[in-house]
């Protein structure tokens, strides 16, 4: 998919495209000023659920980065949204930090939604979802990344443990996050922007790249955060350009 | 595959097949004294590596089971032996009541190998595996079952974390206990019995019935332990006969 001649909406990925832990990667905050400065309406788009949004924006803002909380669409948000509107009643296995912001497990749920839990995901937590699952209950995820980095390498994501309960259980999950398409297209949907006008900028090539192409918007991909060597030449999922950061992205996109 | 006509030993499964937890599966013990009374020699091979053998034998033998410590072959003495002859020093992420069994971990690891951690499965053990796998390391598995039963329902097996691992990392395990071929064909050559004479009984469709029948042994079913309805009409793998318990299959052996 080429570039939009005229982009009408950019979706940026979070972390390890503005910033990888607390640090901001070299470049951005300027290059964020730059886009803002261009004009163009931006969403944040992250399936980061260890922490609520309000977190998540604070952080960005100490580390120099003008974004709004309206701004931002979280993976966890999207669930919410989602358990609503089913009108669902949860078994959460999720972090505690998100506790208040997705709600609490029901005593008697007719779903079990994951989200990364990190350190919370012991042995007895997964075994109670794997149990709810042979019992016939959906499996509803808010995301199945492999990996992201911190500041002292590639750590494990969640999609450990969603490939785990899958294969234990004979469940296949839904996710909510990236790369579903409707976690993109309710973001331009918001902005009444069509997907062939969009751009996304992201570090994950699977999940941001392939995500958003299958949505039908154009994917640029940063050498930053998880990208690996190799991730440009993938057989099937082809961001429109690979550059070296998000500076270079934005730079891209306003020489047009 | 048919039953030989003559079986000259027989392979059997333990947990689900004699035993459920710490009590023996009714008709069990009377079944096995019959069986040896037939002459057969026989064999005991297990996945579970949350226990060293002498205390999987002497849970058995508490049960009324006469079963000698030789005759039981386990995953853990598999990948120990088979660590041994790779001259491998594994990161090892097992339980640690095998740690004695199996050996410890080496500073400067060469591969990583899984047994069934249970609740030692942290999300920190975890990452330490997932992050020698994305430098290059090995993953051999010490089995990669789904579930089991415990007196209280099904439970997560350690297959889970191995797909986990497998999903987030792009490496692809190699298994060392069932059902890779060389676990049941290891313990027939102990015997000097030829594959086609000899009979596996298990519970387990996939890992027991599934992993004898691609090594060239016939394999009965049992309708306990882990058993779901639906497991005898799989497309690929065929049990030669599904029968209630082992009491019934032990009968089927001796009426030929």
């Amino acid at each position: 998919m080429p570039l939009p001649r005229r982009p009408q909406a950019v979706l940026i990925d979070l972390a390890g495209v503005l910033h990888i832990d607390d640090q901001a990667i070299p470049g951005a905050v300027e290059a964020l000023q730059l886009l803002r400065a261009g004009g163009l309406p931006l969403r944040f788009l992250t399936n980061t659920t260890r922490s609520p949004r309000r977190r998540i924006v604070s952080n960005l803002q100490q580390m120099g980065f003008a974004i709004a909380p309206e701004e931002v669409q979280t993976a966890v948000h999207a669930t919410r949204h989602l358990v609503e509107q089913r009108g669902l009643r949860p078994h959460y296995l999720v972090h505690p930090d998100i506790a208040d912001e997705i709600g609490h497990s029901h005593a008697e749920p007719d779903a079990v939604v994951l989200g990364d839990a990190g350190e919370h995901f012991t042995y007895a937590a997964l075994n109670t979802a794997f149990r709810l699952l042979m019992q016939g209950r959906p499996l509803i995820v808010m995301a199945r990344n492999r990996y992201f980095r911190e500041k002292d390498g590639l750590t494990l994501d969640m999609g450990a443990y969603v490939a785990g309960l899958e294969y234990s259980s004979g469940v296949k999950a839904e996710v909510v996050g990236k790369p579903a398409a409707p976690f993109f297209l309710s973001a331009l949907e918001e902005l009444g922007v069509a997907p062939e006008n969009a751009v996304l900028i992201g570090d994950d090539l699977s999940d941001d790249i392939g995500g958003a192409q299958a949505a039908g918007i154009t994917g640029m991909l940063v050498r930053t955060g998880k990208f690996r060597p190799g991730d440009e030449a993938h057989p099937e999922i082809r961001p429109v350009a690979t550059v070296d950061d998000f500076a270079a992205a934005v730079s891209r996109l306003l020489d047009r």
